[in-house]
């Protein structure tokens, strides 16, 4: 294989994002071979918040630009007022760069321990596609008379034909690529009438062109009520900003916790740089102890891999992966760092 | 006790509806003793849709306002479009009567089996207050440019200090009732920045009335992941009307089942009559064979006879729906109507 060169952006971020990172970054580092990635760290996050008052500069938006993919850890900090950094770091990251596709994967490893009885890894492996750059994650609302007895406060959830048909169609990709090839689409469309209809009609015109794909709609409230009872219902999902967001820390739960929940947040007309992340947060209760566990990143970095062309090296970080949660038990407590270097051994073994 | 006379409106409704609510008054009739329900029945859902076009006619409407309360079945139908029935009947009645609780217990009885794996009935104990008359589910919104590639379709969530002030309210003094006095309102603040920060202030300006309720937030995505990895971190919770109706299903799941979840529409004012149904739906796939479980229904009837004052007989419904859960395993498959004789016996016994 000729020897190649990527730009990778990486924000480390805040509590335990630095440790889960390097531990990517160390395995990313054991899978490459020939290929390079060019590494800008950039400081983002609550410490630079509480330093500058910055979540994210234009210029450094501008820089991130410029990359060809970005590892993300995880930002957040009590001190931080909720809602400053979600809004103005990572949302914004993933409006301005167009990451309308929120991949995350719900999958069962052998070994793992879930919290449902009965349930072997054949009864969970979806995929859900999330839309990220639209619907009630818009910020369109405002309050009117803020604090007094007659305040109203709106949200509003905008949904676009161009929106919606995109992540249909990403999602109907992903299913044709499936051996079960079934796409759920999750939503609420008896009571949210105007969105839920959009999302339906979207479904049933993209469908014809994939004829061997099974489409079906589950309201999002009994979709939660059957990832608990009968999540072998699901292959590949498709839904809404909000729902996906819910729904996946349910997958998360179901998978053998948040520790495990890798996610992309993908531009898949590569018009800007791609992010990758776990699902968790920065944790800041068990940060600086090397108690956090690093698979949620490193599972991550398979899907960054993945989306740069890398389906190969993906598929070792996936089996190493997989190989080091099969043994887990069995091995007893290990710090952040050993499971980052059992892994990356794995890889490079 | 002086005998006493209760304006009662039952809307049995569509597919398995007729069949539980049968037992849910079976069960009300062995318990009342001197207490009389002067039962009215409304003939509403797909049913009359189908024959007339209407799904709450003004004067049934009308009529509804005279009851003292009522008890619903299920409505709902595929050969309806999806959304009639529930904004034109069941969300219609929600906000006409003003039903601003939305009252849904989630409680794991002794003997029921649970798909979490090592949980026991002291681990599900909680009660979901849920907003009923504003939020996501008000209609507001609408559609631009429909079925062409410029559509765009908004769905608006309106929140109130004065909706979410009662609500919270009501919230707090079911926590003050129970041993825990825990209160957690569950939103989404770090996104739905307007809504959540009108909930956050109004949650902490009532909490110094009621010094002896510790209160605690979680985000919706946390909560359901919490619902199936540790339930009792929850006593009582608070929510929206969209996140309540999401929350509650999986709170159905983990408790045994929809089979088993009771919920009351209720209007604490009194203003107008409140409405007591199960949680689940009308089941068109198994009704008229006796297979549906009425459980539900009883409990709900419990509930209503908790509203109407009768608390003593509310605690015998629920005490013979407790002692026949816990031999359920041991009775092997009974008819919907078995169940029900056989609550109603213990109740009368
Ligand atoms: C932190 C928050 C803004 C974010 C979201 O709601 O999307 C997170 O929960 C996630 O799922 O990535
Ligand atoms: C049928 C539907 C409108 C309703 C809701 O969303 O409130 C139902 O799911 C419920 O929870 O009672």
């Amino acid at each position: 294989m000729a020897s190649r060169s990527i730009r990778l952006a990486v924000i480390p971020g805040d509590g335990i994002g630095p440790e889960v990172v390097a531990e990517g970054l160390k395995v990313l580092d054991a899978v490459s071979g020939d290929l390079t990635f060019e590494q800008t760290s950039y400081d983002l996050g609550a410490a630079r918040w509480h330093r500058t008052g910055e979540t994210l500069p234009d210029s450094v938006l501008g820089e991130l630009r410029e990359q060809e993919v970005i590892l993300l850890g995880a930002v957040g900090d009590p001190s931080v007022p909720s809602g400053t950094l979600e809004r103005g770091l990572l949302l914004r990251t993933r409006f301005e760069l167009d990451h309308y596709v929120n991949l995350r994967p719900v999958k069962l490893f052998p070994g793992v321990s879930t919290p449902l009885a009965g349930v072997t890894p054949d009864d969970i492996d979806m995929v859900v596609v999330r839309e990220g750059t639209e619907g009630p994650y818009t910020g369109v609302g405002g309050v009117l008379r803020k604090g007094t007895p007659h305040e109203v406060a709106t949200q509003e959830s905008v949904n676009t034909a161009f929106g919606v048909e995109r992540v249909i169609r990403y999602a109907f990709e992903v299913a044709a690529s499936r051996p079960r090839k079934k796409l759920t689409l999750v939503h609420k469309d008896n009571v949210l009438t105007f969105a839920g209809d959009l999302y339906q009609r979207t479904l049933k015109r993209v469908a014809g062109e994939y004829p061997q794909v099974t489409t079906d709609y589950c309201h999002v409230d009994a979709a939660t009520m059957f990832f608990v009872s009968q999540p072998r219902r699901y292959d590949v999902i498709v839904t809404d900003n909000l729902f996906g967001d819910i729904i996946t820390d349910i997958g998360a739960a179901i998978a053998g916790g948040i520790g495990l929940a890798a996610s992309g947040n993908v531009n898949p007309d590569r018009t800007a740089p791609s992010m990758f992340e776990p699902v968790h947060g920065s944790a800041p209760d068990i940060a600086g102890q090397g108690k956090a566990d690093p698979t949620a990143t490193i599972l991550s970095v398979a899907m960054l891999l993945d989306h740069v062309g890398e389906g190969a090296a993906a598929r070792r970080v996936e089996q190493a992966v997989s190989d080091d949660l099969a043994e887990r038990a069995a091995l007893g407590a290990r710090s952040t760092s050993q499971i980052g270097d059992a892994i990356a051994k794995r890889v490079s073994g």
